[in-house]
């Protein structure tokens, strides 16, 4: 690239839905989708006719391993009375349709198309574990499953290198999933929202009337380091470290930034687009940083003329809960290294200086893969929007907010930056 | 879309390059991106350093299901050295790599990138032909597979409907497959680099050296309607009316259109690009067209403010015979009706008014889903040039070339434009 990022043509936000997200033996991927679309639809302040979207871009990671079934696009534009506009679909592993959102900015940006509609759809939950595993170890790098890594693995090596060169520990991961957890329990649309406090409660609540020996826990940390309550998968990641296998579907409407107000009455503003590629950890010679993360970061502050503190509020990939600090930290808001601590002086938490992941993020809202970049657009959305409900931030002046995606092992990053004028 | 479209900015094609297609079991899809990518440097007139490409779009039907591997874009990407730029997959079944083009245009015509390189990979061979199958049937509409539906019987439910229709005949099928494989025979390329003659004599003269009986075939016509040498698969689909299975791997580097000529002397313009979504049959009242190619031809055509008469040369998506048929109606290159007369007559033959799939077409030159749509534009690229070799066709001032690629039963159509100036 010779010169700074530009694009031809602003690109606003005008409505985002998300079905709910949890393991739904009843739902398929065009049910969900269409629960995301007709939400999406009741945001547009002013109303849109579905005939009025030029495109769609969806992503999805693995329905044809997952459900057997490809080439979702022009099903979920059959679905939404689309055809025969255009329908692509866009993987990048977990970044699948923070990509279909990108490619949303460029074909308007492009001056090709006026209206698009980008979301994202994943149906994981029909098959069992160890099919679902091994789904999700292909988004890996072939050299990390070929020594028989999956994910847990891949990001308690990255912990483990994190605790050694920061010299953090189990504690401040635990940080992160109370966090995740008191956020999740203010959003009815997360797979999970219950705190930590109240999942315990309800353990010694059962002991007591099954009559068994009473768990001796105080807070959250104790019951957290229960290995009963929370068993290892692949230390340091404990069960409560890691995000759950979710169906959902979730969507974004992108309108050229001059038709913006036609839609809405608060439309919110896409000033940053980032994206970056990554080697696997075979190729690494740091686990503790993302280099497609800061690439990513990069771009979209040089687009947006933003830096890392403008940003006010954040949603980042926290597939597991050391994914989270590192984020932190590639994105900027906290120099390397002192992610875990900021996440321990409460900066992160809701009523922090810096609230990341006030949706629950993929731990507690849920992460259906492919819907996950723009179901993290949807919190940013209403967070931005005062929308939020009880778990609205309390900054004065929100404008700006954030949704960082990691697809594999940093195979794909992006960020993407929000504004409300 | 409120009026015409138009892009923000040109962009223009200033390299071409593709492995061999065919069956490789030592090949894997790295090995055969590196093959394309190498070629496509060859071709830049005027030298690329692969550090100045800015991101990265790849085209990939199923590798997750073929060789259990996903999330390619930056497996490639990290195979060319371009990490940390931006790697993103594309996925339209058989078009993929048509819509990993077009994201790359957007890309550029937002203004957001300058150099962008656009290809797509398949590694098919390497499971059994059951699995391809299944694997290949995840591309057409859940209706179609729960009914027994696989492509050749849905080419073949296609091809019966237009013989009831318009009074054609496996004769206007032959005459696809024979001009394909005399085109191929042209294409060192090409996974079947031989015509139906060439293959009709040499059974005739194995058979005398075996001192069998000698196959009583007096021109291509009569070999291609012996079901012993041209079994039937779906009737009225036979063998030789369906594309092989193939590895390969396509790609092309685009750039924006003020940059071309400090990349290349004889650079190509991207003039129309389109793109359509379709339902499948079981939505359909007439089986003898797709709605989506019709629409992303007439995207294509608005863009270009050209007409199908302008085209001068095209590859078209023959995944089967009879779609070779269908593709040049709703192109409008021939009336509804009208395509197989006017290949009875020759006029899409090498030498004739509008040749047709000179490198062979995907009856031929192979099919690797991903790496086709990319693939196709090479040759236009080749033809427009004046570098097709023994197979340029000999149309004075050859200017204007398309590419038509077609996923699924017409769930994903693309057509594009390429100028000489």
């Amino acid at each position: 690239m010779r010169g700074r990022r530009k694009l031809g043509r602003g690109v606003a936000v005008v409505g985002a839905g998300m079905s709910k997200f949890g393991m739904f033996s009843d739902k398929d991927s065009k049910y969900l989708f269409a629960e995301a679309f007709n939400e999406m639809l009741s945001t547009v302040d002013k109303g849109i006719d579905p005939k009025d979207i030029d495109a769609l871009y969806l992503g999805n990671f693995t329905n044809d391993f997952f459900v057997h079934q490809g080439h979702w696009g022009p099903i979920i534009s059959d679905l939404l009375g689309l055809t025969p506009k255009p329908a692509t679909r866009t993987e990048g592993a977990c970044a699948s349709s923070a990509l279909a959102f990108r490619e949303g900015v460029f074909a308007i940006a492009s001056g090709f198309y006026d209206v698009v509609l980008v979301g994202g759809v994943e149906d994981m939950s029909k098959r069992n574990t160890e099919e679902v595993t091994q789904g999700l170890a292909m988004a890996a790098s072939p050299y990390e499953v070929k020594v028989g890594f999956t994910f847990p693995g891949v990001f308690g090596a990255i912990a483990t290198a994190y605790f050694a060169k920061y010299g953090a520990s189990r504690e401040h991961l635990m940080n992160v999933t109370i966090k995740s957890h008191n956020n999740a329990r203010l959003n009815p649309k997360a797979q999970f929202n219950v705190s930590i406090r109240d999942i315990m409660n309800q353990r010694i609540e059962k002991a007591k009337n099954k009559g068994e020996p009473i768990p001796a826990w105080r807070d959250e940390k104790e019951f957290l380091s229960d290995t009963r309550a929370n068993p290892v998968v692949a230390w340091p990641m404990h069960l409560y470290d890691c995000c759950p296998i979710s169906d959902g579907a979730s969507c974004v409407l992108l309108v050229t930034e001059e038709l913006a107000r036609d839609f809405s009455d608060n439309p919110l503003y896409v000033v940053g687009i980032g994206q970056g590629s990554g080697k696997g950890l075979h190729a690494k010679e740091d686990l503790t940083y993302f280099e497609a993360t800061r690439y990513a970061a990069q771009e979209a502050y040089e687009l947006s003329g933003l830096k890392p503190e403008d940003v006010q509020i954040a949603e980042v990939h926290d597939c597991f809960s050391i994914a989270e600090i590192i984020h932190l930290e590639d994105l900027g808001f906290f120099k390397p290294g002192e992610g875990h601590k900021a996440v321990a002086e409460g900066l992160t938490r809701l009523d922090g200086s810096k609230p990341i992941n006030t949706s629950g993020g993929l731990k507690c809202k849920g992460h259906p893969v492919g819907a996950t970049g723009t179901g993290q657009l949807i919190e940013i959305w209403k967070q931005l929007r005062g929308e939020a409900g009880e778990r609205q931030v309390p900054i004065k002046d929100l404008r700006i907010g954030a949704a960082q995606s990691l697809g594999g092992t940093g195979g794909t990053c992006t960020l993407t930056i929000l504004e409300r004028r």
